[in-house]
């Protein structure tokens, strides 16, 4: 892992982690809006068809509820354990998130704002060696919690093998609407519908590339959650956090994938040291290291800073998705933390008590659109509606104030409507 | 105004109406592209260039904060009031929307959500004929509410001519950075930056096609708001409905451009008829009236229903961007609207009043967008970021869940984070 000390090697790397998911090839592009149209156009026939192909199986599209607890049954009993523990902490953390409808009177005026949960969903839960139960609690409990009435979801079966705890999280949240379609013709089946899925309001969950595509594609159509990039950890750290913990949860991040960015920002050449000689220890028993040594070797550094302020400046600036504060007073650094995605403070808060239970969302913006975007939530699943009601003593209270502006805006018929209502027409 | 009644007509018109806005030429995507680009690169050359060519002015890109008081002093006294109570209105009504920080402690875990206003934000407002006041008190309340602490607005001055009642809307709500630009190229400028324009986190505001295609190609590099459709009105009104309230309204809506939508759904042949009446009369005196007329042809339509749940089910299908209830009871009917940016209940309530004065927002979700998307609000202008600090009894509560499901997802490296803490590696 590289070590960064002056601006210009700083500034240099910040840039190359803003481009490094950016650029979709032209082929992707045409395969999937090919892929799109075609679903648009021939419905069914053509998911059979891409299911075939990708896939390699043909069976049905729908997973029936009784297969889903049969596939479930060869889950671990105590990974289920985990996963209801979880589920039921995401359920208690989301349930904070819920806004209530309001409206109030005045003058002879109801003002409000109403709120409803979106009426259908589509949840895209990513299959084959990728497929995570995790996915399936942290994108299904926040529609719950929403009150969304039908939640569809997708997860593709490479070679026709269906992953059983995801079957089991499935399950365990009563999700009864269930396909075994992926790709971008699982999301196009989502947005125009076919004669065996109907048509949703809204696409959420992760992807790979064909997917991440095809929601950008289908948006507007429908709405759709972020497009996440590859996954990112920022860790502010002094000489008092313990260098063996910086070097696993900086691992926990670079075996994701090549593109993964873990980064370290620390004013204690001591402790970026021991970090550097842990990474070494530890990278070499993993399972996946290729992968790990790649993505550290690409988009991991150490950056050294003269205090903890300037730590905090080069943070805000990337915005990361996980930041992790392990310093001496993590609640005191928190407070002037801009753009993150979510913060964990102190050494006993491993970002992956966050990925699966915890409680708070695992689906978090990348790619430093922490600076304008939020986790995934309850508000995700939410639309809003005002509400107005005068009466006529309302009405006359502003009626000037509106025909005065309507016309100096130079429409006529907007101020008619007061005018008539007035008598003045 | 054409009358619908039987079920395969309605079925063409909603489609007829979905389609109306899709469709953007090639070459104003190419045109629009090449600005962009050319902003990117260039900066402050490439927009005093097109200042230059679209806008035919070379006056300076920042009008001075004293030039902005000295073309207020146009505006109308009478018309500043109207904006003064109304920007008073708009505020009470958005402090509703404020969102608090929130988290709770349990089991030595604290949980949270940390809530931010974005930190820079962009405010395009049209300029020319279409420059309104409404437009700058709609954008930048919201905004100030949030706690945004850098507001700047872009408005073009087409000839080098400033409206005063935008500049005095500006002034009253005291903002200071204003840039004299308009188009694609301001949209570039403040999503990239310029040497005189800093980028920003999120660009709202309404515009022409070049500069909503714009904002959806910068869209990811900075946030956007919803991409406005074409304005539309729906009135459900019953027998007891005012005809001529009922015209007057849909006047107000189909004089906005020939691609507005206005719609009565009604179960009295009676108020239709009279509401064709009315129609004719009024629109005779109107200033718009080729508009209204030619956007009253195509897009507009009485539905004739045999009740009102049926007026019901299709005012739903069509989520329209405006919803008047001109019905005997309202209040009741209201219960039963699932899609609609915002209602207007009773006869007092002409959707104008939401335009201008009454408080809630008018950038409305557009196209049947109303499905899944809100009012633009505060909660466009602040994000989100999920607070975890566990203590260790808090660490070893969980620490067994998280290892099981890191395993069974084959994440040995997260597992690592779990079980180097415990001293298990």
């Amino acid at each position: 892992m590289k070590v960064l000390k002056d601006n210009k090697e700083i500034s240099s790397f910040l840039k190359l982690l803003r481009k490094r998911a950016s650029g979709v090839s032209y082929e992707i592009q045409c395969t999937v809006k090919n892929i799109l149209a075609e679903v648009r156009k021939k419905g069914d026939t053509a998911l059979n068809k891409y299911t075939h192909k990708f896939d390699k199986h043909d069976l049905p599209i729908k997973i029936k509820t009784s297969d889903i607890a049969k596939y479930a049954k060869n889950a671990d009993k105590k990974v289920i354990k985990a996963l209801e523990l979880s589920a039921k902490r995401i359920w208690d953390f989301h349930k904070k998130q819920e806004e209530k409808s309001w409206s109030f009177k005045k003058y002879g005026v109801i003002l409000g704002q109403i709120i409803m949960p979106l009426e259908r969903v589509g949840i895209y839960v990513p299959g084959g060696k990728a497929s995570y139960p995790s996915t399936v609690l942290m994108n299904v409990i926040p529609a719950q919690v929403a009150g969304v009435d039908e939640i569809a979801l997708c997860v593709p079966t490479p070679d026709g093998e269906t992953n059983p705890y995801v079957m089991a999280a499935i399950e365990m949240l009563g999700i009864k609407e269930v396909y075994r379609i992926g790709g971008a013709q699982a999301i196009g089946a989502m947005a125009y519908g076919t004669e065996s899925i109907k048509k949703v309001d809204k696409i959420v969950g992760p992807g790979n590339i064909y997917v991440a595509l095809a929601k950008k594609m289908v948006f507007g159509e429908v709405d759709i959650d972020m497009i996440a990039g590859p996954s990112e950890i920022l860790i502010i750290a002094d000489k008092t956090a313990n260098a063996a913990f910086v070097a696993a949860d900086i691992l926990s991040q670079a075996e994701h994938d090549e593109l993964a960015s873990s980064i370290l920002i620390t004013n204690s050449e001591v402790l970026a040291e021991r970090v550097i000689q842990e990474l070494n220890t530890q990278l070499n028993g993993l399972k996946r290291k290729d992968i790990a040594r790649k993505s550290l070797k690409k988009f991991g550094a150490i950056i050294k800073t003269k205090d903890i302020r300037e730590a905090i400046n080069i943070a805000n600036e990337i915005a990361p998705e996980h930041l992790e504060i392990m310093t001496e007073n993590p609640a005191h650094i928190v407070k002037m933390i801009k753009n993150a995605g979510a913060v964990f403070l102190g050494q006993w808060t491993p970002e992956p008590l966050g990925d699966y239970s915890a409680g708070p969302n695992h689906t978090l913006p990348t790619g430093g659109t922490a600076r304008f975007s939020s986790p995934l939530g309850v508000y995700d699943f939410i639309k809003r509606t005002s509400l107005l009601q005068f009466d006529k003593k309302g009405f006359m209270i502003l009626s000037d104030a509106v025909e005065a502006i309507a016309n100096i805006e130079g429409l006529e018929a907007h101020a008619n409507t007061i005018r008539i209502r007035r008598g003045g027409v």
